[in-house]
């Protein structure tokens, strides 16, 4: 069982990382949370679009970068920061415009790294258009 | 000789990546344009930080992003669209909140595939705070 | 229904890298091939240890580059040599000596570019050890 | 001034890095140390050739993790182990048979984590053939 639901997850969010809000919206929601896994959503916005009508590689990166924040917020709570540490991505094919979820899973927790992977996905698709493995460093916890 | 000057990649820069400008003023500057190379601003603004006030992962990838995709346009003219395709990021130290710098450099600039790295620094530092390889897919040239 | 079988790419493997052969004897098998996905083995020598009796970092590298390359030959056949443009790995947990198994799977499968990842995993365990995502360039196919 | 010259960082990786030799030959030669620097040698072998006479992805990784991994030691003495964490490889042109440099460089040396780059060319050129980047894990130091 994850320490925080998908609720608890956006709360947190909305209160910490205004600038994923627009107009009060959020830009990006999580949608479940699970055993070292979870499931975010970037959604479909003018922001995230680069010519051509495609999700922009930055958008991307940051739905990866939360989604790999927020499940391991889920598995620890919500207790200091974790750190992104490196992350290395691979843009398969360009997303259409629309929401694009992010399947994030952990592939390590331990007490200082954590490591995994966010698989992105057009809403409704199965097919992968870009893949990201970071590492996070975890504050000593008391 | 590079084919754009800084002043004409900004130009550019501007009119095709509208999400780059805060209420008209872009939040990425080209400062300057070489062989091979290429420096880049991110601009101090609210929109890049994170909890502590030190810069965001995003922002940071934002900026290597555009500084590499601007250095390859520096070098060939702005005609057709580079794609980014891969892109390993390493997080070093809590950048401050201030202006970043990026000083970018192509290892490679082939006729189908452009590589290099992004070094980021705050403004007036030596201290790398942040750095980037990154590849990126090139359209035929006629 | 992959173009080449376990079998055909040992034989193919045997005969074009002799250096993953120790004494006649190969120290990189290919278990099974599928779909977009192939298992390989890297026999346990003395020749994959360090100091600890942990398995080297190169040799989880030459697994998962020899496991990437195999499974991309295994869907288009053994025409012309793909080659590797970039490989991104992570090292999670030190293997103990012994049998290690990688898991690979194909994001992506172009006429110009693959990409997928490679899990590695001690033999038995279900524990990830290192986890590597590569990206290959693929000669034109006539 | 580095703790460890490049003749003591030989004697230490003959020792403890008895699969770097064939038939009591190095094949990789630390060739000098500096501040938060090194260069390093990977000896023309047929064991590192790949077919076409090209050197293979494997070689490479080799000669940029323990490049990486001398230059940490040059800086800190041979005490404890560091263990490779992350390595990020782009492969840009197919090397000649021959020598191989790697010039190495750390981005950071903290107390838990070393990060750096690894340059790799042919002796005598000044055109990479290959670029990593890696991070490291230290151990506590007493």
């Amino acid at each position: 069982m994850p320490m925080l639901s998908a609720a608890e997850l956006n709360v947190f969010l909305d209160r910490h990382f205004p600038q994923l809000l627009d107009e009060g919206q959020p830009l990006i929601v999580v949608e479940s949370t699970g055993e070292m896994e979870a499931v975010l959503r970037l959604v479909e916005h003018d922001r995230h679009l680069r010519p051509g009508g495609t999700i922009s590689g930055p958008a991307m990166f940051t739905l990866a970068d939360v989604g790999l924040y927020a499940t391991i917020l889920a598995q620890i709570g919500p207790v200091g920061h974790a750190v992104t540490t490196s992350m290395s991505m691979n843009f398969m094919r360009k997303p259409p415009s629309g929401h694009l979820i992010a399947r994030c899973k952990l592939f390590k927790l331990g007490t200082r790294l954590a490591v995994g992977e966010a698989c992105l996905y057009p809403e409704g698709s199965d097919e992968m258009v870009a893949h990201a493995t970071g590492t996070y460093s975890i504050p000593p916890r008391r």
